[in-house]
């Protein structure tokens, strides 16, 4: 087992089950083949053919899209086809920084293969030899990834949110951490990957932030995302990110990218430069 | 000008102008059009044609190798093919951490499009908004991009050293930096970038440390590489790389990143995911 297995769990796809997805004209995602089919009756949403799928030319605004997808994905919501609705809008753009094309129920982004953009925190504590991690195990109820362990603090960018705001929310909902403290969590990069999963392909950027807590301060989870929360030595950490499959696929890829940052990782590791290019897929 | 301008500036290269390098049939590099022409005529080494250039399969062993490539660089020295000889052996690998097919002098490295790695330091002193950091400016008399602005510390990994041995050298020739400090550098990451210069292809990992040093600490060039260090707030030295090319082209990258991860570009930047990926191409 090595850093470089859970890389490659975030980099593994077949592309065979997906078709492109185009909204005026730009390339902006993979339709997975099942879904298309599910969509291909709503013949004034979508225009789909057997290699790929468009957002119909006559939906021409944001309102008008979103509109139109949200009615289609609605009807499809209680089907196999999709995983419970969240209730949360995410931005579908052309590229970061774009303006929004519409916005997409959370629960259908993967079945669209759309890139999907989230924060994540690494709460720690000390320096050096002596640094910790907050690590928190998922809720058994979530509807994904129930149990697995997860990062300080994690969570997916919705339409309108600015990435800092959406850290914010997140402190104070998922782990009780005062504004005024993530206030001071520093932005340190970001991931990408794109992975195939259980909920369909996902393209995504996690924008990476670091936080020193306080060593008399424990997070309590106020939303009932998590479970518990474990302060560990930053090797068990590193351990169980190189040698168990117990993280969520890509918290692994932010705590990685957290041990390199922090030289815990260095260039005397044969994989380094492949763990490094890993990271920024 | 933006940091994407000087991103842009280590991505730029036209393959049509070098065919592919071969070892023992594994790809590992890209030698330019009049280098191949050059060494045609050694037809007991390379193996040219129109479409590629082969080292000779006669030649099976590191020595072997090592050996009959330099007496062909040897001869084409003095030409105006190649930079001055630097008296610096590079390792020639398939990949990085896999065993040196030969070493190969630097000079001619760049001729051959083989990946080269080096080691750069951000030198800094304080935090926050009151980071500084030591930038040097190289030598007027140096072969390669005389007077251009550089990192506090940079060197090429030569055949046979750590890149933690290589930047603890570097360290003290060219800054005067003690080894007991230089011990204390992190490694942090590593950058990649594929450029074509004036002296050829540069698929190139640099791996970057951060250090912080004592605020009474002024470095001390020994070995003529620098001509003088300057302590700049951090917002001159990123609206230096920013908005002008006075920094050597790939000291720019080293920069940037240590921005990314110190906070100083975050998700509020538009182009912050292409800023993120292309440091890492």
């Amino acid at each position: 087992m090595s850093y470089l297995d859970r890389i490659r769990a975030c980099s593994r796809r077949d592309l065979s089950k997906y078709r492109p997805f185009q909204v005026d004209g730009v390339h902006i995602g993979f339709v997975r083949n099942d879904m298309a089919e599910a969509i291909r009756p709503y013949a004034n949403v979508f225009t789909v053919t057997d290699r790929a799928v468009a957002l119909d030319a006559s939906l021409t605004t944001f309102d008008q899209r979103t509109a139109a997808v949200d009615t289609v994905l609605r009807r499809l919501s209680n089907t196999e086809i999709m995983s419970p609705w969240r209730n949360e809008p995410y931005a579908v753009t052309a590229a970061f920084g774009a303006p929004p094309l519409f916005a997409m129920e959370r629960a259908a982004i993967p079945l669209f293969g759309i890139r999907a953009y989230g924060v994540h925190l690494n709460g720690y504590t000390g320096q050096g030899d002596r640094l910790a991690m907050w690590i928190g195990r998922r809720s058994r109820s979530k509807p994904t990834y129930p149990g697995l362990l997860d990062n300080t603090v994690a969570g997916g960018l919705p339409y309108g949110m600015t990435a800092r705001k959406c850290l914010t929310n997140e402190c104070e909902e998922e782990a009780g951490i005062p504004g005024d403290w993530a206030a001071k969590a520093r932005a340190v990069g970001a991931i990408t990957y794109c992975a195939e999963m259980k909920e369909g392909l996902r393209p995504d950027v996690l924008f990476c932030y670091d936080l020193a807590l306080p060593p008399d301060f424990t997070p309590v989870c106020r939303d009932g995302e998590l479970e518990s929360f474990t302060l560990m030595p930053i090797q068990d950490v590193a351990a169980i990110v190189r040698d168990t499959e117990e993280f969520k696929f890509n918290c692994n890829l932010v705590i990685i990218d957290f041990l390199v940052r922090h030289g815990l990782i260095g260039p005397d590791d044969p994989d380094y430069v492949a763990i490094v290019q890993g990271l920024h897929q």
